[in-house]
């Protein structure tokens, strides 16, 4: 019996303790926030990251930490790794924090990006020319921290009064969509991936991903060689998410997040393992399951306000996730999945949920 | 948010728990032992069931109240009744407690079963012949309470001091198989079948629940109306399980489960909609999930030791359910499933397993 200990007690924590459970761990969670949505259904401590003493009681007793978003501060995981093994690697963390490392780290690799600079006082910022995306380097998630700039003046207007090492421009492209890979990597070096999603957002935040026919083997091949390439480089533990632009047929690496990811919450129902479980095999040292897909999958984020779940309930095959969190605008608190057999059905009963729940 | 009760707090509260969790319910659980499997993963009152302002604090705020095992005392759960909602309905279980009340209400209902008596006094007990089975009325699962008794004398011998108020003499027959099904109620009326699973015991203990092709759908109309006839004679609301022996191409009634059933537990992957999932949608009067099996489906279970976990993993497609428990002879710690496409991958799934565990 192995205990993990996950940094962080949201969504994909409970997630990640539903899916370990069955396979016989138990779990400590670790949260600065006290009704978290995973705190019901395991030990956890509610503890600022920053207590050193409350993290070695948090340690103690574990086989391996993890983690549930990527923004835990590294020098804690640091401190943490001297106790317990953590994976993925707190390397990941630190690639995947801030977005210049990110994007330098994806330029090292030789995998595609969009350009960007931290160089504000030289020409460089000029090359990108306008539109461009200005953006915190750190802590953005759901659209936060981002800005579109349409001129040198805007930009400039943009930048006063703020710290630019704290800030990073890029390019702004008009791509045909945004798809994500999900890789698992256990310790044994073994992989798998599934199949990549397409994500559709609103007001930066996503709302839907699924499969669809138009993938081709060639795209799927080239997202699954990148993953291994920054997984290999990493020398990678556990799931990791990389989302893309898909440019003319090209795949540009927007970012990664090391650890389960949104975009792949289909997998619970639609893949023979789910990314909540390889994660859990992949960090207790155990072999990988199929990451196969089981039809044509889509899952839908439930945002802001609670929908009349009665109504979802009676969508055949309709698969339910609340998180147990307090509504609020822009906040995911839940999600439903489908799992169907071909293209035709599954968009059927997006439409029958188009009708309870704003996709 | 609804909070829901649990009786009991084995393997079947925590796997009702785990798939009640992602419908946004919350769980409370009431067990007279402290390390129980589900323990770890919800709010528990470790109390006897005789303890009436504990079952009173337990019963505080919940919305509804179900159990996980036949067993629990009737008194007790009739008060609780008093205090909030329980389902299945308290009938159930005394239906279900006593092999002689379970075997007249199959009679009564027009139900083939198993001939019996209680009579041990007058001729009755002769009519069904030797071998006969003597089993205790109440507290038998299995297989404890049962003794094959070969002739009069045998007979004599094992009712010597015993308390026959307490025993059911049943005829013993050489069946074809033994075979189960899982039917579901909501509180609107509305239900639902899995479909038939073959059962194999050793040790009169549940080894192995498989579907196979050799159910005619005759077979299985035959088991949803009998299943049909019990719910609806008490009103149900919840999952029911009945197994049958089948003999002649019949279906013999031998006991029923008003609860979440072992012979159940493929539909964690299995089908679209679990037991457990099913379960919790109708004692908290929510829409049913679709009953529909997802491929070719196998449960077996890991009965008193540990096997090599990492062994089972690699099978491709092997779903592995650990319940947290203690290794023992004969004690149930755990369960694999495997869902395939057709019924020659899923023996060889099988073999495969066989080769690891005392299937």
């Amino acid at each position: 019996m192995k205990t993990i200990g996950i940094l962080g007690a949201g969504q994909l924590g409970r997630m990640l303790a539903l899916a370990g459970y069955p396979l016989g761990m138990r779990f400590r969670l670790l949260d600065p926030a006290s009704d978290s949505p995973a705190s019901l259904l395991a030990d956890h401590l509610t503890v600022d990251y920053a207590d050193k003493s409350a993290l070695e009681r948090f340690a103690r007793g574990l086989d391996v930490i993890t983690y549930e978003f990527e923004n835990v501060p590294v020098e804690e995981v640091r401190y943490l790794e001297k106790l317990v093994p953590v994976y993925p690697p707190p390397i990941a963390l630190e690639k995947a924090q801030d977005r210049f490392v990110e994007k330098s780290f994806f330029c090292e690799l030789g995998i595609p990006t969009l350009r960007f600079t931290t160089s504000f006082s030289d020409g460089r910022r000029n090359e990108l020319g306008f539109p461009a995306v200005l953006k915190t380097r750190r802590m953005g998630y759901d659209g936060k921290g981002q800005v579109v700039v349409h001129s040198e003046t805007d930009l400039n207007n943009e930048l006063k009064g703020r710290n630019m090492d704290e800030l990073i421009l890029e390019e702004f492209i008009s791509f045909e969509r945004e798809l994500s890979i999900i890789g698992v990597r256990n310790k044994a070096g073994e992989m798998g991936f599934y199949p990549l999603v397409e994500n559709h957002h609103c007001d930066g935040i996503l709302r839907l991903s699924l499969m669809t026919k138009n993938v081709s083997s060639r795209l799927q091949d080239q997202a699954e060689e990148y993953c291994v390439t920054v997984m290999s480089a990493l020398d990678y533990v556990g799931v990791l998410a990389i989302e893309f632009f898909e440019k003319d047929g090209h795949l540009l690496a927007n970012e990664m997040a090391p650890r389960v990811h949104n975009s792949g919450h289909w997998t619970i129902e639609g893949a023979v393992t789910s990314q909540f479980e390889n994660h859990v095999r992949a960090v207790s040292d155990t072999p990988l399951g199929s990451t196969n897909p089981l039809g044509m999958c889509a899952m839908v984020n439930l945002v802001g306000s609670l929908p009349d779940v009665k109504s979802i309930l009676k969508i055949g095959g309709a698969h339910l996730h609340l998180y147990d969190k307090t509504p609020r605008p822009k906040r995911k608190i839940g999600h439903v999945t489908f799992v169907e057999k071909d293209v035709e059905t599954l968009q059927k009963k997006l439409d029958m949920l188009k009708e309870i729940v704003n996709v």
